[in-house]
C-alpha cells in the first residue's frame, strides 16, 4: 500500500521517471521529529526529517517530502521527539573523568599542589587516559555529545579511546614548560604533536590539534614553535587563556600586555585557535580574539566552582567572536560532562552578570553548543547544523518527561527544561552510537570494572594523604 | 538459618529474653545503603539502614545492627545506593507547570504585564491549580522533593492535589492588594485563609500557611492582618521578601526603611516567617532577620533567570539565619523543579560571587536543601534529617550512571555529579511513592492528558497575542 501511495505521489508530481525506481537511495531516513536545524535561517521543522548517506546528511526537510524523494535501507521513526545536532563540548580534558570530585571546594593553588598534580604524577598513565576517556566518552555520547575538543596526556589514548567509542574529538597533547606525566620537556611534547599529527590526519572521527597549555606556563619560545607548528601542518590550536585575574595580572606585569595581545604579537593567533575560559578581555582583546578569528570556549561551570570569574559572552559575540560551550574537566572544574546543564547555566549567568533577563536567551545557548562551537573549532562546514552536505552527527531527545511537559517554545524546552537523560538516540558521522539510552559503542561493564581497578589505586594515595 | 543468627547473635549480645521475641516490630526496614543523615553530627553511615514504623523513623543504624534488633513486615533492599533526607523545596508555586517555559527571555515587566497576569486571570481556575499541581507532584517526587512551599491560588486544590500525590506540603494562599485569579480583595483572601487553615490543620501532610504576596503589593493593613491570623492560628507566614533592587528602593523611599526593618516594624516577623529570595539585604537586615528567626528560601536560578541579583547566603548563614533552598515557579522564574539543579547552582553561585572556590561546599548546600529548609520553615523537629522520631520522608539514589563515576566524595557526588534522574525510590510519611523511578500515587497518564487539554487553551491565548 504505502509503496503505491509513494509511486502515485511521484507520479503526480512530475519526478523524472516516475516510478519507485526513481527514489534516490539513501542508507537512514530519520523520520517524523521536529527538526531542530541551528541552520542560518534557524529553520525548525515540524515532523521533519533527515536524510542519511554514509557519513553525511543529503538532506533535511518535511517527513512527507523526504519518503517522496527517499528510499531509506534503514528507518529510524522520532516519534516525535526533537531532532537537534550533536552538542560540541569545545574544551575538556575527558580523561579526568577517573578523577572526577576528587578534591572539590577548595582553593585553586590547593587543588593543584596537593591534589592534581600529585595524583596526575603517580596515576595518569597510557591505561589511566585511555579508560579515563572511555568512561568520559560512554557519559558524552549519553548527554548527546557527539564532538569534544580535548587537551590532555598521552593523547594518542584519547584519540585511540574516542575514535573506538566513534565520537568526533579534536585532541591536543598538552605541552608545558614543566614536566608532564608522559613528557619532561615541551621538545619532547611538541616532537609527540608532530608524529601524532602525522599519524591522525584525514582520519574521519579525529582531528589532531597542538595544544600549549597557556601563556603563563609555556615560554615564548615554546608558544612560537607550537603556533608554527600548528601553521605547518594546519592542525588547530587549544590553549586556556585569560582564565584568571592572577594570570592577566601577572602577563601585565611581565609583558606589559594583556594575555590576549601578549598570546597574539607572539604570533599564536596565526594559527587557527581556540581559546579556552577568556574571562579576563577587556574590549580591546575582544575586538582583537575577532578580528584575528579567534574561537573561544566558555566553561560556566567551571569559572564558576574555581571562582575564576564570569566571562563577558554576550560582550565577546556582539564583538563578532564565535564563542563555543565547554565543560572544562571534571576533576575540581565541573564534576559531569554535561551540556544540557551548561548551555542552560551559560544563558543565567549572562542574565544576572549583565542584569538583562534578555540576555543570551535559549535559542543562543543552543547555537553555544552547536554551530558555534563548530565556528569556534572552525569545522562550521563539517558540523553544529543540520544541513546537506555536513557530517551526520544528530540527537533525539524525549519530550514525555514530567519536566518536559508542556512546552510552549522549542528553544526555551531544550536549553531550560530538557536534561541529558533525555537524549535517547543519537548518531555520530552516520552511526548510530546511542539507542533508547544505550551506548552501543562502548562496552559499559568493562569500562566500570577498569575504572574501579584504577580509582581504588587513586584512592590508597590519597588515604596516604597526612 | 538467617533467623538462628539473629537470635544468636541477640542471646550473644544480652538482649532481654534472647530469642525472636525480643525483636522489635517494624513495618519497614530499607537496608545496605550509605545512609547520608544530615544529623548534627552529620554522620554518614556505610552499609546503613533506616526502621520505619507507621509514618516514623525508628532507627537509623548499621545494617547489621538494625537487622538485629528489628522484625520488619517489609524491607526495601537499597543495594549499595544513597539514602538521603527527601528534600525540601522551600520556595515554589507548583500549578505554574502549566505555565512551564510560556514567556522566557523577557523583562520581569513584560514578563508579568503581558504573559502572567493576563494568562493567570484567564486561566488559573480551581481545575488548572489542581491538575498543574499534580503535574508538579509528579516532577518533584521523581526528583526527590517531599515538601514544598507553596504560594498560590486555589490553594484548597494545592492541599488536596499534594495530599493525593502523597507529598507534604506548607501551602499558603497567596494575598494581594488587586485582584488575583480567585478573590478580588486581600479581605476575601485572608478570609479564605483563615477557613483553609481551620479545614487542613492537623492533617499529616498538609500544613496550612497565611502568604502575603510582598511588602509592596500588600498594604501596611494586609500585612499586618495576615500577621495577626498567623500568630493568632499558629500558621507560618510564606512572603516574597527583598527579592528585586526595586523593591527595596521604593520600599526605602516609601517608608525611609529597608524591605526587612519594613516587615518586622510591622510586626510581620511575630509570625513564624519564610522569607523567599532575600536578595537585597545589608549587614543590618540579615542581623535582623537571624534575631527575628526569619527563615529565609535561596531560589538561585529564579534569582538569575530574572536577572535579580545575587543572595548573599554565605553571609546570611553567617549572621545565623537559616537558609532553604526553593525551585520558584517554573513560568519564567524556571523550568523545573529540580533541587540536584539548585543545589549544585547555589554553591557555584556563592563561589563566583564571593571569588571562594571554597564557599558553601557540597555538605553545605545538602544541607540548604534537607535540614536547613526544615529549620526555615520552622519543621525541624519533623523533617530535613534521618534520625529517630522524625518522619519518614526519605530518598534512595542511584550511583551507577556514568555520570556517577568514580566517587570520592559522597558529598561532591550528591551535589556535583547525582541527578533528579537518579533517584529511584522515595518514602514520604512512611509510604513509598516513588519505585524504580515510578510515582506510585499519580495517575501519569491522566495528568498528561488533563495538562494537554488545559494547556491547548492557554495555546490558543498565546495565538490570539497581538
Amino acid at each position: 500500500m504505502r509503496c503505491w501511495r509513494v509511486v502515485i505521489l511521484a507520479l503526480a508530481l512530475g519526478f523524472p521517471g516516475g516510478g519507485r525506481a526513481a527514489l534516490e537511495r539513501v542508507d537512514l531516513l530519520v523520520t517524523g521529529g521536529t527538526v531542530v536545524t541551528m541552520d542560518a535561517e534557524r529553520r525548525v521543522i515540524e515532523n521533519g526529517a533527515v536524510a542519511i548517506r554514509g557519513s553525511d546528511i543529503v538532506a533535511v526537510g518535511p517527513t512527507e517530502e523526504l519518503q517522496r524523494r527517499y528510499r531509506a535501507r534503514q528507518r529510524l521513526r522520532a516519534d516525535g521527539r526533537l531532532i537537534l545536532p550533536g552538542l560540541i563540548n569545545a574544551h575538556t580534558h575527558a580523561a579526568m573523568a577517573l578523577f572526577r570530585g576528587v578534591a572539590d571546594d577548595r582553593t585553586l593553588e590547593e587543588w593543584l599542589r596537593n591534589y592534581i598534580f600529585p595524583l596526575e604524577a603517580k596515576h595518569t598513565t597510557a591505561e589511566f587516559v585511555y579508560w579515563g576517556t572511555k568512561l568520559a566518552a560512554l557519559e558524552m555520547i549519553r548527554g548527546g555529545i557527539t564532538t569534544f575538543a580535548d587537551m590532555y596526556y598521552f593523547e594518542e589514548e584519547v584519540a585511540r579511546a574516542a575514535s573506538e567509542a566513534g565520537i568526533r574529538v579534536v585532541a591536543g597533547e598538552t605541552i608545558l614548560d614543566f614536566p608532564a606525566p608522559d613528557f619532561r620537556t615541551p621538545a619532547e611534547a611538541l616532537r609527540y604533536t608532530q608524529q601524532f599529527i602525522q599519524r591522525w590526519r584525514g582520519h574521519p572521527l579525529v582531528v589532531p590539534a597542538v595544544a600549549p597549555h597557556s601563556v603563563y606556563t609555556c615560554s615564548a619560545e615554546t608558544l612560537r614553535e607550537a603556533a608554527a607548528l600548528a601553521r605547518r601542518t594546519g592542525a588547530p590550536l587549544l590553549i586556556h587563556l585569560a582564565e584568571s585575574k592572577l594570570e592577566v595580572e601577572g602577563i601585565r606585569k611581565r609583558e606589559g600586555r594583556s594575555s590576549v595581545q601578549y598570546a597574539d604579537e607572539l604570533g599564536l593567533f596565526e594559527a587557527r585557535v581556540l581559546a579556552a575560559h577568556c574571562i579576563w578581555v577587556d574590549a580591546a582583546d575582544q575586538e582583537r580574539l575577532a578580528r584575528r578569528g579567534v574561537g573561544c570556549a566558555h566553561n560556566p561551570t567551571s569559572n564558576m566552582k574555581h571562582a575564576s570569574g564570569i566571562a563577558p559572552v554576550v560582550a565577546l559575540r556582539a564583538a563578532g567572536v564565535a564563542v563555543g560551550l565547554g565543560t572544562d574537566g571534571v576533576a575540581g572544574s565541573n564534576n559531569d560532562l554535561n551540556l544540557f546543564e551548561e548551555m542552560d547555566l551559560a544563558a543565567k549567568l549572562q542574565k544576572v552578570s549583565t542584569g538583562d533577563p534578555r540576555a543570551l536567551p535559549a535559542r543562543e545557548a543552543l547555537a553555544l553548543a552547536t554551530i558555534e562551537g563548530a565556528r569556534a573549532l572552525g569545522r562550521e562546514q563539517e558540523i553544529g547544523s543540520l544541513e546537506p552536505g555536513k557530517r551526520a552527527d544528530l540527537i533525539l531527545l524525549r519530550r514525555d518527561a514530567p519536566h518536559a511537559i508542556p512546552f510552549y517554545d522549542v528553544y526555551s524546552q531544550i536549553v531550560y527544561s530538557l536534561k541529558a537523560s533525555d537524549v535517547d538516540a543519537s548518531l555520530i558521522h552516520g552511526r548510530v552510537v546511542l539507542r533508547e539510552g544505550r551506548v552501543l559503542t562502548v562496552d559499559e561493564g568493562e569500562v566500570k570494572r577498569q575504572a574501579a581497578r584504577l580509582v581504588a589505586a587513586v584512592k590508597e594515595s590519597l588515604a596516604k594523604k597526612p
